[in-house]
């Protein structure tokens, strides 16, 4: 059996490589269905779409729920190569999804270990399984040099 | 002078009742430039565009950002018809508004004065001036008949 886990991990780290080219903050994100299969792949995209909501998370889970017609993605995953900031945390509950699997912790942004920690809030009406620090040193990577190579 | 504030939530109670007729949570929203433009205007869309994050601060937000050619809304003020959410609040974080002017306050939902409390949070990198309550009856009395409508 494959490892579906680390294949969608590999995936979402092209995403986020592929981002860094385009000068955006290297996050990647994939969305699967219960049967494996891929529904939505993207990088961050804020600044090439002036969009402050355009982080990965919110274009895999805005582009899966159009394609199935519906808000909610039940029985849907996430892969994604940093944990996931409040707005994003609070849309993946939005869409009902069953679990998210994240590489690298952010203490300054996150929203789901860090801070609002937002699926242990009365306000957070669905909570799915959380798996942190898978490729971890790998996300983290990517995020390091990018941001080395912004300040020189 | 008039008054701004009340003009802008009219506007903003008019998209929440629009959304109403559309079967959406009638919720409203105005993103306004610092000389009293209106940037964008939206109710809920969430079942119409099948999309878990499509509330009203979200589009009104992402438009107005697409029209600036900025992911940055800087001097730019939200009036909506309900607290926002903890996705919606972290969302006017990042894209830097002035000021956020609400309706009725959200005790389950909400992410301003309830449950996160995004922008008391130290992963909240810019907090707006908040001011809730504006238009509070008219924009709770829409809430209620709509659910009401919808046990009936």
């Amino acid at each position: 059996m494959p490892d579906f886990v680390s294949d969608f991990m590999q995936i979402a780290l092209e995403e986020a490589k592929a981002a860094a080219e385009r000068g955006e903050v290297p996050v990647g994100a994939v969305l699967v269905n219960k049967t494996g299969e891929i529904l939505a792949k993207s990088g961050n995209r804020t600044e090439e779409m002036s969009d402050p909501t355009g982080h990965a998370e919110m274009f895999v889970i805005r582009q899966a729920a159009a394609r199935c017609r519906s808000p909610r993605l039940n029985d849907c995953d996430l892969y994604v190569t940093l944990e996931p900031c409040t707005m994003c945390a609070a849309a993946i509950s939005f869409a009902r999804l069953r679990k998210v699997v994240f590489g690298a912790y952010d203490p300054k942004g996150g929203g789901v270990e860090y801070g609002a920690r937002f699926f242990t809030q009365a306000t957070c009406h669905h909570a799915p399984e959380v798996v942190g620090g898978v490729e971890e040193k790998a996300s983290e990577a990517l995020l390091k040099e990018f941001f080395e190579d912004l300040r020189d």
